[in-house]
């Protein structure tokens, strides 16, 4: 084992993919010294670390939600938006899975010194252009410039501010139903397309297949309605459906159990990732949901959904009480068998967000 | 001109470091757009843009500060420090330089695949060190790796929340007397040495020059103290002393005056820079402060600040309402001679933070 305590080795891609491999340097570099950091550090804020979002209890009531994340997706433009446009939307839906209003982003930008000017001009339009759709105001950022050879091209970082009235605090229980509210799996094909040079952005875009990166705000009133009785709600990014599933099958010490054949996949997604040999499970959405809801309201979420722009959501399993198989994801078939979703490994896609 | 609008040429160099480029492609590229963008986003926070940190007012009264910043410092260790110690004291000093009291910190790491795993050990312990001697709880962050020969070794973005009960605006008067803190330039002068290959991390370090480095909290008992009386604190990184004149000379419509014999320069850091023909005014520091103070408490402020671990502190110069020279920063020489401090332009020190 490479790994630290002891500080041997070095970081893989796969360190970086959302997977196994991320939760276990995640877990041994961050989470266990900052568990212990948080003791340490008086008028800590009592939040659980391990995400890239955190809850802050405001003076007159609520919560301010605050997220911080990286983009660094190649390449920078595909079928459906650009790393401008992806970085507010992952920013605001990151806000909206705790449950929060977004109500403010600042931005940092990190450009390698050569990247074209229309380039970052296009970009930063489509930043504000994405922002001005949700009402949400950038209120700061930081730019810099790295010398050639020492980026490829640009990564970005958002941070996004809301506020939340009844936070989701991403816990699922027992007996809960699984909801999906959309297709999953565009994004993650089509940044894969583009890095195997299967066409270029134009090409790609004609065959009707393109990033579904978009804003989750419309879920608000859905979550405001249901409150209390949505326990979880992620976008699954980095890792896909497979990876969610597993971090919650594991934090909540319960198995999940999917009908695969319900899981929303486009005709399109689907086939080419039968082509590949890749699963449409662990492919990345940057615009769609999972949510973990009380299995007496799960039929009434899903109605609602389909009425506020989500005509695809739907059940697509649910969360048991099982001690033998706590932890795991699995998809019955439709003959009675079972097959195991295991969490993502390896590097399916790198720098897909 | 190759500038945007019109988007055509690439971004260069100079673009990103703090000088007259960047408020160039600033100005062009954000500050423009985002005051039109502001107009447009309903429920625009009522904020001034162009800096790396923001405003908010809170509902119990005061304000919530909130400033990013990406940190590609090169090479990631040095005398004083390493790139993870330095962004957060980078972002709790941009908290600190608004008024605020830091009370959370979110990070985003990007690292190279095969960046080794025990300096990123180090990195991580430093960042979180550095937090706990200032207790301020690290609340959420991000992780990514990029493939190998895609970004050189790493970046960090530091996300800095802190609560202001009387914030500085940033606005210099006429009048105003120019303090600084403590030394300037050798945060500057150590990363040239190192990027010069004058001697690696040990040498330079036995040499008895390293990073300035450190968190500038021990200031905010005398904002505090002067509240009202402060109209403006900058810590000088990016482009150093002679940057923030020339902005705030700009900003302020003023003619800034310093004598610059009174600017407090380490005779390791001025020797160096004779010797490189590079003046320490344009160095870069990242534990020092200028501040913008009525003339009337200026010497209070001084002697306070000498009182409180700052015994290099002193009055450089003075702000003059002056319409031929506004937007001028000047010198004043010993025989009564003046000499233009000009705004930073072109490339003293990529990657300097």
């Amino acid at each position: 084992m490479r790994r630290i305590p002891g500080g041997k080795g070095v970081v893989e891609l796969a360190d970086g993919q959302g997977g196994v491999e991320t939760l276990r340097l995640l877990e041994e570099l961050f989470f266990r010294r900052v568990k212990e950091h948080l003791k340490r550090v008086e008028g800590g804020v009592g939040i659980d670390f391990p995400d890239d979002g955190a809850l802050i209890p405001l003076p007159g009531g609520g919560f301010l939600v605050v997220t911080a994340d990286s983009y660094t997706v190649n390449p920078p433009f595909f079928p459906g938006g650009n790393i401008g446009s992806l970085a507010v939307h992952g920013s605001i839906n990151d806000v909206v899975m705790m449950g929060g209003r977004p109500v403010a982003m600042l931005d940092t930008i990190v450009v390698e010194e050569g990247f074209p000017m229309g380039d970052l001009e296009a970009i930063v339009n489509s930043m504000l252009e994405a922002l001005e759709k949700e009402g949400v105001p950038l209120i700061g950022g930081d730019f810099k410039v790295m010398p050639k050879g020492q980026l490829d091209r640009i990564t970005v970082t958002t941070v996004g501010l809301g506020v939340a009235r009844s936070p989701i605090v991403d816990k699922p229980r027992g007996g809960d139903k699984i909801v999906v509210t959309d297709y999953v799996g565009d994004h993650g094909a089509v940044i894969l397309m583009l890095q195997m040079g299967m066409g270029d952005v134009e090409e790609i875009a004609s065959g009707s297949l393109k990033s579904d990166s978009k804003p989750l705000t419309p879920l608000l009133p859905v979550f405001e309605k249901f409150a209390g009785y949505i326990h979880a709600a992620r976008d699954p990014t980095r890792g896909g459906l497979a990876g969610v599933l597993n971090e919650w099958a594991r934090s909540g010490g319960l198995l999940a159990v999917i009908r695969e054949e319900e899981v929303p996949v486009r005709d399109a997604v689907r086939r080419f990732a039968e082509m590949l040999g890749v699963d449409p499970l662990y492919l990345a959405s940057e615009g769609a949901a999972v949510l973990s809801v009380s299995p007496e309201v799960a039929e009434e979420v899903v109605s609602e959904l389909r009425g506020r722009g989500f005509p695809n959501a739907r059940v697509i399993g649910e969360f048991r009480e099982n001690p033998k198989y706590r932890g795991f994801v699995v998809s019955e078939t439709g003959v009675g068998g079972h097959r195991i979703i295991e969490p993502p490994r390896g590097v399916i896609v790198p720098r897909i967000c």
